[in-house]
């Protein structure tokens, strides 16, 4: 896999939270990666998250085993950034982190955030706007799911991330929305007619 | 209504959020208040928020009206913070928030908020860890709405949270869980026999 060039990194992050030039070359000079296997656990049910991520390239699940059944409420794509909740209150995980496709990420943890914070104190306004982005967003995604049905959360992914229904196999999206595999065939044929 | 005392709104800020005593003073200082009648509302759907909250007393709810059916999302109480979406990216409300009781707030808005964040800067680190802990609450109230049937989630507020059902008429209870008033009732029946 090609490695992401910085370019590509800042706008990435641009996209995200608005970066100006000063902080480019700090985050440059500072930026760790990490690379992930397909297949491999970001972190495990009952494990201490101790890093967050910005995916760079690469997509990742989050899920809840529930009687030995995934269930899947969350993909993660370029751009987009990882904080597991035991990341922020250092317990231990309910849910687990596996990446689908090999994936390359920003690492960040506590200690080198707090040595960054103290360094560069300009930078607590960009952590800041992305956890207040990443609080809209998942209060969007709580409202969302509970305010539609299936086949209309169904909809908004074609249209709101294509890109998910070419990369994330069927029986997962179908966990995603909250369904039997079969239901999303059914909901798929009748789109189609 | 009796006003709360500096000392009981400082302990339920500190129950919240650590606060140094330097701190203790800028905020009973700075402390804006506000009171909202029983039935008003805080935010309409399509109004964008001016203002974020603190609860000092009394009940707040947080509902979608989904073809004219109120869909109960949240019960804010004292203690909370109440901050809108509407509030965070100036986009207008999906949502209503209205008062189930007379309550009073600690009020916060942006421009209070920009200039406080000037003069102390110290105050960062207290919004930087209020937002992060409200990140995992509603994370983790995500999470349970989809892990958990409507029966665990009316346990879980019998343990968690027994005054809402004390405060909160049955059939908002029932519209919080996601089910008809009449399956609360077979719930209850069941859980008394």
């Amino acid at each position: 896999m090609n490695f992401p060039s910085n370019k590509y990194i800042i706008q990435l992050l641009s996209d995200f939270v608005p970066i100006s030039k000063d902080m480019e070359e700090i985050i440059i000079k500072h930026l760790e990666f990490k690379t992930i296997s397909k297949q491999e656990n970001v972190i495990r049910e009952g494990q201490i998250a101790q890093e967050c991520l910005f995916i760079l390239k690469g997509c990742i699940k989050k899920y809840y085993l529930v009687d030995g059944e995934e269930r899947i409420t969350n993909f993660y794509t370029e751009g987009q950034v990882v904080t597991p909740n035991s990341y922020t209150n250092k317990k231990p995980s309910k849910y687990f982190l596996t990446a689908l496709e090999e994936t390359i990420a920003l690492v960040g943890d506590p200690d080198t955030e707090q040595e960054a914070l103290k360094k560069y104190p300009q930078l607590a306004s960009v952590t800041g706007i992305i956890t207040e982005k990443l609080m809209v967003k998942l209060s969007d995604e709580f409202d969302n799911r509970i305010n539609h049905s299936p086949e209309e959360r169904y909809l908004q992914l074609i249209k709101e991330r294509p890109d998910i229904l070419q990369r994330v196999p069927q029986y997962q999206i179908a966990s995603y929305l909250g369904i039997k595999p079969e239901s999303l065939s059914r909901i798929r044929k009748r789109l189609k007619s």
